[in-house]
């Protein structure tokens, strides 16, 4: 292309949203071209913020008239090269953040509808000032955006009871590669009105077309929330004690995370500051959430009921019961500073992998033993939502090996963890997405009856390919 | 096409699925022919039984080869003219009933996987001879199929708390409009890799593919479940009736229906035997479900608790909480025999609508009003899924015109009802699909871009329009 056509179509841009809102600059542009994990930069004809879906709209015709790749972007905090560009700086960087307005509450309807561009935490707080519940939670909740969450279908802390944002989107609008707007806002719990656009364009990371708006669904405020750790010989028991707890508890238990000694063993060595939780040792521990909308006190009993038979039934060997809101906070750090530990270590190669809940304790058995094989010495680091069976897989190095050496084995050690995933029936992302860093993994994976439908879907409804490209397939 | 092609075409088919399984003579196609309500009744080349997916994959091979259209049926109840054939006699009628294996179940992962053709009565029974719960039911459980439920997204009595079929729904084996097989069955509850495939053949009534298994959703199998029936002055109480009970009882509410004294009127009359659950009569009727993980008692405090307040609260006027399972039956007893009652009293105009939940009060509200000043006296039998905020309004004649005549009516009744839900933000169809029934409607109420978007889909996965043709598009 020339550098006419390049000057025209930048000057198209600037009509469209305002001069202040395309960037070309390189020192402008370049918070944008590097994914979240500072491991790749890309390059982009131009970074450009519209302000509307009308703006959105505008500029994917514009892209469509001149066959310009479009990559949409949120909040920037995907983990899989999603929401950068390449590095052929042909496209056009689009950033959702301006779009940021909380559009409606229905507090009878028991809906919000948000622009795309909106941060998860504020969606959480605007739900919450009208004492409803928006139960998507995850680590980055301060920088994604709504519409990064929508298009990755992000999982974290609350799928146990809640679902993925899949199950708590009910509407969408987008921008179609064609540059038209679907308005499919709709706040209905039932509408079997033809086939499902709505999750379709969820999950499909901008590929297929640019999530601009969405009604989400809220929940009644819980009254009080619990939570509980618990020490356990080993991931057959921490299974055990999910399903103990799920009779139990019912929908009351919220959350079941399941974290590692060698999970504890790094916070502690990295956050000597955080309180141990027992004076003893065990090989796992399971983190309890228990949700009441009665009272602290019918939560408390309902989740010791459960742990008691549990500790009776020898599948569990010690527990604490969060008694303050600094205690279950601070039971919570332990978890959520497992991958702040892990970075202050070194490098390592992670997975986000998910299995049938009930091949889980198999499959860490089975895949440790055939790393340990591979790589005498070497450490999982293994955490994740043991109760939606997804686990955080996280490979580092043996001792005196250098973790930036380590990574060189990417490839053979991705073999392994995903050859084992797929051989007990799992998934090689579970919620983070595919995105370009498992593009060819997931060609690998993949059946190619499956394969050649996503084909046949991406090429109706992005027949010139510019949507995203080089994203998912 | 000639008599030699069909002789040839069903020898093929008898091939493929034996000649007993490949029925041709009218007297014993007949019973697939005619939908459920007597309405409507098509012709069809053949009625062919296939025994498993690959013989499924076989037959639409054989269809595709020779361009003939492929109608899949299950259990025959839709109320949407969606399984039945139309009267050209070109197509090939194919019953998914002989796929009926439950063919695995995993206490531990919380699934069941199963054959298409599974009756759905035997789904639950399958999961609670395991002490688990598959919460989908509905009226015609005994005689539908998993499948026919997932090509239409059914719905029923549940979905307050486990969602549609589709929320129930992990993984599909689906049969391509090319004959080939995509096994989808993963019973992960997270698995973001690539397109929803999934979701897009459930609710496509089988205008896409052949779902031939699928893996689904179970759940602990509550301790109790309580049942009460609340008198009301309006749908505008029932609606904040519904909030205090959602706020007070959280996830143990589990089913919220609502009755207008009309339908209990009409079950008085027409089923004279069934006890009358209060001694006085109220505009409106609410009838709660509540499941409790702990016990009976748990439960019957919890409901009373949130009845007690309303009462106090003005909300409600007066209520009945079952203290034996004869009595929880006696009072859904009223509510499903509503249906029954409205089939003795003659033939009627039926709607499956939903509405935006903060809708439904001006919703009837302003529909009544429409209706009445069309039709004096016309008499509206309204009840429904409120916590789904769907709604069966449906219209019966007034007094003195006879029931046939006034199915003369039912294009502009139709208009009327069809535009209030489209100014309200509600959809044409909640629960019973599309169809061949409501196709017209469709095209009439959805938005150009969505049609075209639904189009490019249908094109894409089966560009030689052979599944299902007429139903949907």
């Amino acid at each position: 292309m020339t550098d006419g056509f390049i000057a025209n179509f930048i000057d198209d841009c600037r009509a469209i949203v305002g001069a202040a809102h395309v960037l070309t600059d390189p020192v402008d542009t370049a918070p944008y071209l590097t994914d979240w994990r500072g491991r790749f930069t890309g390059r982009a004809r131009a970074v450009v913020s519209p302000a509307s879906t009308v703006e959105v709209a505008a500029l994917v015709r514009l892209c469509a008239q001149h066959r310009v790749p479009v990559v949409p972007q949120g909040g920037r905090t995907g983990l899989v090269l999603g929401s950068v560009p390449d590095d052929s700086g042909t496209a056009l960087l689009l950033s959702l953040r301006r779009l940021n307005r909380v559009r409606a509450l229905d507090a009878v309807n028991r809906t919000i509808t948000v622009d795309a561009g909106c941060i998860l935490q504020h969606v959480q707080e605007a739900a919450a000032a009208e004492n409803m519940l928006f139960p998507l939670s995850l680590a980055a909740e301060g920088s994604c955006t709504i519409g990064g969450n929508l298009a990755t279908n992000a999982g974290g802390t609350g799928v146990l009871r809640y679902g993925n944002t899949r199950e708590l989107c009910l509407g969408l609008e987008v921008v179609t590669a064609q540059g038209e707007v679907w308005d499919g806002l709709r706040g209905l719990r039932k509408d079997n009105t033809g086939y499902d656009l709505r999750d379709l364009y969820i999950g499909a990371e901008g590929t297929l077309g640019i999530i601009t708006g969405a009604v989400l669904k809220l929940f009644p405020q819980p009254k009080a929330s619990i939570t509980a750790l618990v020490g356990l010989c080993s991931p057959g028991d921490a299974l055990q004690l999910l399903q103990l707890a799920e009779s139990h508890c019912g929908p009351t238990l919220t959350g079941y995370e399941l974290m590692s000694d060698v999970c504890l063993r790094l916070v502690a060595t990295h956050f000597p500051a955080l309180p141990q939780p027992f004076p003893g040792r065990y090989p796992e521990y399971a983190l309890l959430e228990l949700s009441s909308h009665e009272s602290e006190r019918h939560g408390v009993a309902l989740l010791e009921g459960a742990i008691e038979r549990a500790l009776e039934a020898g599948i569990a060997q010690d527990a604490v019961v969060a008694t303050s809101i600094a205690q279950s906070r601070a039971l919570w750090a332990i978890r959520e500073h497992i991958p702040l530990a892990q970075a202050a270590a070194g490098k390592n190669i992670k997975h986000d992998v998910s299995l049938p809940v009930s091949r889980i304790a198999d499959f860490i058995d089975a895949t440790d033993a055939l790393l340990a094989a591979a790589y005498p010495g070497v450490q999982v680091v293994c955490f994740g939502h043991l109760g939606d069976g997804n686990l955080h897989y996280n490979i580092a190095p043996p001792e005196g090996i250098a973790h930036d050496d380590f990574l060189a084995e990417q490839a053979p050690v991705n073999r392994i963890v995903h050859d084992s995933v797929a051989a007990f029936g799992g998934s090689i992302s579970a919620e983070h997405g595919v995105g370009a860093l498992k593009r060819d993994e997931l060609a690998r994976y993949k059946p190619r009856v499956e394969l050649d439908l996503m084909r046949a879907l991406k090429a109706a409804l992005d027949p010139l390919g510019i949507m995203n490209p080089g994203k998912i397939l």
